[in-house]
């Protein structure tokens, strides 16, 4: 077997070992195959943990053709997915035309279902004309909901269920999940102690919560900033000091971006901090910090490791970025990512919800919506009994 | 002076020195007295945390004329607010005609705007037809929102904004202010170690939640009965072991319910419970626990104290109920309920609430309806700025 | 039935209820009856938990003859004791020169032991000359021992096992109970909120790490000032901001002080505090806030209720003393005190202590001394088998 | 420049940028060069972080002569230690005998204080007859001390300071730093969810309970497992549920080993744990968890990545062995062991005792023995004032 397909056939191994929530929809499917004679149209990272689910979407019966998302695809996963008959284009080093090239070929395939990240797939069978074949689909995340809705107001004519609007995302996933791997992804890249460190959380979102509730759990002293008065009062009553940037600058050692807005922390801030002072983002985009700001002021820069890179400021103040502002939870030889659960719930939905709009698109309107209820209290009923038996 | 009210000016005074958000309404009221020539008809628990609220509205130019609601009343309070001019009706230890009397009594005399706790006032004044001549209103409780609903509906004909629909009271009161009071009435009452001690948590609404998290934030081995799916899934995800009652039973040592539910601790429990175990209830009505079944099972019953009653079964085991299942953050001759802070915050609501009913009628749609988002957002910031000068 | 003995029987009834401990160690004595024949002369809080070990020590076939310390008995308890047939000398509202006749009193019943408190009894034995008459006894505080061995340096002739000694004591009442009945104490008597208010702790031996451990975990914003610089690591390391009390006191809105020494708050820190701030000891003594300096610095006072005074200072601020700075701990009409369970260990390490004393002096040194080994495994393994069965 | 010692530079620097309390020492000592003419013999882990102990010496005017314990160093760092001219004995890859060899080389160096690890260094010189040239020294570890104290019971002719001894090193890095660090790496190893899930934590000296204690705080449902009485009730009271192995094997999760003892788990509970238990040592040696028994009971061993291992037993359960056994801190590769400020903390207590050795030798007794105390207040005030300059 060459080298690149046992790789990624061991680190998948794992995933599905633990991946309790598709190993029940999977004997399910295995019985009822509701996707018999149908092509479903994938575009998704491909990485160990989406193949679990691609797989289970097999042993429904369906016919995958898919591609990867731009810069994300890793070639040990195609080269799995290859391997068990999918047809899949794609590889890491492609160029944009490429990329866009793939996504075309899936629509060709002409598929029935389409699970989509980004809403590439649904933009294009809707350019393409070929939206009367389609029953309907998934999208994964909110930005791809939006853009439908921006592009194709009303438009969209098969049903389209968004999986991140499900209530289960943000408990399991946004609430906890997120905030310990950031804590995890500190340490790991800093090595640096927690307790008794002086941290400044920017946004009080589910995100920046989950930060701050677990920060201080570690014995980390923390302070929240927060336009949102609402939220800002949830921060206070939570037991934080909120204070704004401007005042917390000088204090703080670590500043933990999650604010899903740009530029939050920049020039300003920097000026004000503390020698030594380290800057992390754990939001979706590197923007959140202002590091051609940064870069700017810095009268000089060096790397101090794989992750880290120190700035001079003009007055011998350095401070210290992480993974050059990008979301430190994904960043590193370890990073890992999402807990292995939350991913698997956010599958299971991604599952049912597709035989949803295969078996009963009457069901549903047309248009991007909410997961249905009932597919929520299938799946929470099913993840409680697999963490607690008893319940 | 005499006696009375004497002890209740003392009791207010404490109160009153510590709600900041009241005293910053009253310096703005008493500048521009918003109540000028108008007569608020108030119904409402008359206690001294009320007394600050209704005269803040006196401050504001406001009338009042108003009685307490039945069983709540307190005389020393009564003899304040008749010292301060104000038009109340009402006694401690009165029968139900004579209350009812007393409602009547406030409609008779043409109330303005009513400020209403449970939907007396509004639904007299609609059955008494002089609901012409009413601006609106406010009603402090979501039961008295749910009765003119189930009354009225559509039919209300004045704005009535409900204050318990506030997302603020569900950040300072509920989440947090109920569950630190439930801690502090059992160790008050019972006496008894929190750590190292077992506890079932009936109920995984706000309130149930916040008691799960401080029982356990202080040492409690903290377990979960919820029906709800999501809710389940959110007690686990927060780190209790959740089971059905079922299970917990011979396991908990107190049994706590905050369920909004009639008899969900019962027969079944009370057989299977393990000999010492307490029963405590934090929800608002005392048929959470069925003490029918209780007392109707036990061959002893015994007082072990103002609070405390042991029922005997007759294999020998030995329950304890707290003060006879009624809410247990309000029992005790020490017991003062929510935080002066969260009685601040929710007066507020109803003062500024008030104030827009009367001034700007024209804005809100009749009906029971939410408190509108910028009075939401004009309190958070000023608790904030209570709080948290600094934010 | 009296009225007194009655109401002293009901108190009694709920602690030896939940007194597991006791309760094991009275149905050995039943059988054994270690202390036939003997008389134990008492010097104890004569309050309900002490009736328990009391009618322990009875149940082991001893003579009690005893009186209360200064100032703390309480009539009722007296009452059953002497129901009971206890030999009892003292009642509440008594001079000094009485209390030394009880005493004395008791020494001329000529005790074969002693459980003392402060150590009166020794110290009398010994100046009376009987000490050869006496096989030994136990001793409950610190204090008691410092005066031994002061008082007494190498002359004690009999073995006394110092009970607060015990590593059990600091465990299950230091670390834990008195932290958590604290954060109660204030609750009850401010009807404040705990969670995002900011709290100073002075001192961080076991009490105020407990103290500052659960005002935390309610989500208070705790710091800590201490004096040593290894405890002042610890702080730091349990994630609390460490700083001087002179930065601090403009900062905190509660100051909590815990540190067995004398007026550690006091002229400098009133004048420094900000409004409102109030300010609440833990420690023994009710010399740790200089109530003397406030007093003195004060322009008002005002009684706010029954535990709060507010003090207003020449320039307006008004500062608020909880209880005239005597332990907030046990200050109220429904403040206990330690738990039940924390006291039920103390007295089974008091019980046991005697019947070695008793039994077996020969492998005891005379003079004060720490609880033997084996009675502090046999009471953890006691009390570990009551909480957590399983173990 | 080549390549190994660019590495090795570029990984020292970020360190070196963290470690506050060296650095103060280092200024300190290119002042006062207080080992000016002196050799310092040093047997030590050759990482980054000793390199910057080293090069503190090296300020002080030390000549260092050293080697590696067997197995741990690290090339680069060795290269980096030659570049800054100290005369360095070792490499990764060499056997027992050559490591013998460089220990000897070091003695014949004639060093005048001893830097050991392992006690090594201290029982050759002696055997070798050099002790009376030797000025003293310092041990890192208890079990050199141990070493010592049964080798050469009262035969140490010159003092050596025991570094792990001091109460620092217990509140630093055994009471926090690796309870945090086992979190984070069982986080980065198995990618799975703390919160919810259940584990059994074997032991609870000061490591077991900062395991317990900060997987409590992440949401894990914690149970633990202790022998020594006094110390099953502290787990009790700080509200963990307590039980035996045998009990617990079927519910955990997860089973973490803090025991510093053989065997505690093995082929009984390997036995009766469900699928997919998962078996993680945080304990100093391989021998916890007893992986000889596992090996020979499974029927099946399948690897799932770097550093776990799944066995298959007879009936079928799987159970996952993280990297073998050994201690899961230091394993992986982006595992960095302690964090920075606690190894500066015990490096600061290395470079003072070698001064006091150095300068001050009359005031220690002969023969292995604690820090100083006053070294130890110095040291704890340091790093007081560096995490919170207000104390």
């Amino acid at each position: 077997m060459d080298g690149l397909l046992e790789q990624g056939l061991n680190r998948i191994d794992w995933i599905r070992s633990r991946m309790a929530l598709l190993r029940g929809v999977r004997a399910d499917f295995e019985v009822r195959k509701p996707f018999a004679g149908k092509t479903i149209g994938v575009s998704l990272h491909l990485e160990p943990k989406t193949a679990v689910l691609l797989e289970t979407l097999v042993a429904g019966g369906a016919r995958i053709v898919g591609t990867g998302n731009f810069g994300s695809t890793q070639d040990d996963v195609v080269a799995v997915l290859k391997h068990w008959g999918l047809t899949i284009f794609g590889r890491r080093e492609i160029g944009w035309d490429e990329h866009l090239g793939n996504v075309d070929e899936v629509i060709r395939h002409q598929p029935d279902i389409l699970l989509d990240n980004g809403a590439d797939l649904v933009a294009l069978a809707i350019k393409a004309g070929i939206e009367g074949k389609i029953r309907g689909g998934t999208e994964e995340t909110t930005s791809g909901d939006d853009r439908l809705r921006a592009e194709f107001p009303g438009k969209v004519p098969f049903p389209i269920i968004v999986i991140n609007d499900s209530p289960l995302k943000q408990i399991v996933e946004n609430r906890h999940a997120v905030g310990q791997g950031n804590v995890e992804s500190i340490m790991r890249m800093t090595n640096l102690m927690i307790n008794g460190r002086r941290f400044v959380v920017v946004g009080y979102g589910w995100c920046g919560r989950g930060m701050a509730q677990y920060l201080k759990s570690f014995g980390g002293i923390v302070a929240v900033v927060e336009l949102d008065p609402i939220k800002r009062l949830e921060a206070v009553m939570d037991g934080f000091n909120v204070a704004t940037l401007e005042k917390l600058a000088p204090w703080g050692q670590f500043f933990c971006t999650a604010t899903a807005r740009e530029r939050v922390v920049g020039e300003a801030a920097f000026a004000a901090m503390s020698d030594g002072a380290i800057l992390a983002n754990s939001g979706h985009f590197p923007t959140e910090i202002d590091t051609d700001a940064l870069r700017a002021m810095a009268v000089g820069v060096r790397r101090m490791g794989p992750m880290l890179e120190e700035f001079e400021m003009a007055d011998g103040r350095k401070l210290i970025l992480l993974t050059e502002g990008r979301m430190i939870e994904l960043a590193g030889v370890e990073a890992k990512g999402n807990s292995i659960e939350a991913m698997d719930l956010g599958f299971m939905l991604q599952a049912l919800s597709l035989d949803r709009v295969n078996s009963a698109p009457e069901t549903l309107a047309p248009g991007p919506q909410a997961v249905p209820k009932d597919i929520n209290r299938t799946i929470a009923t099913q993840m409680v009994s697999d963490f607690a038996p008893d319940a």
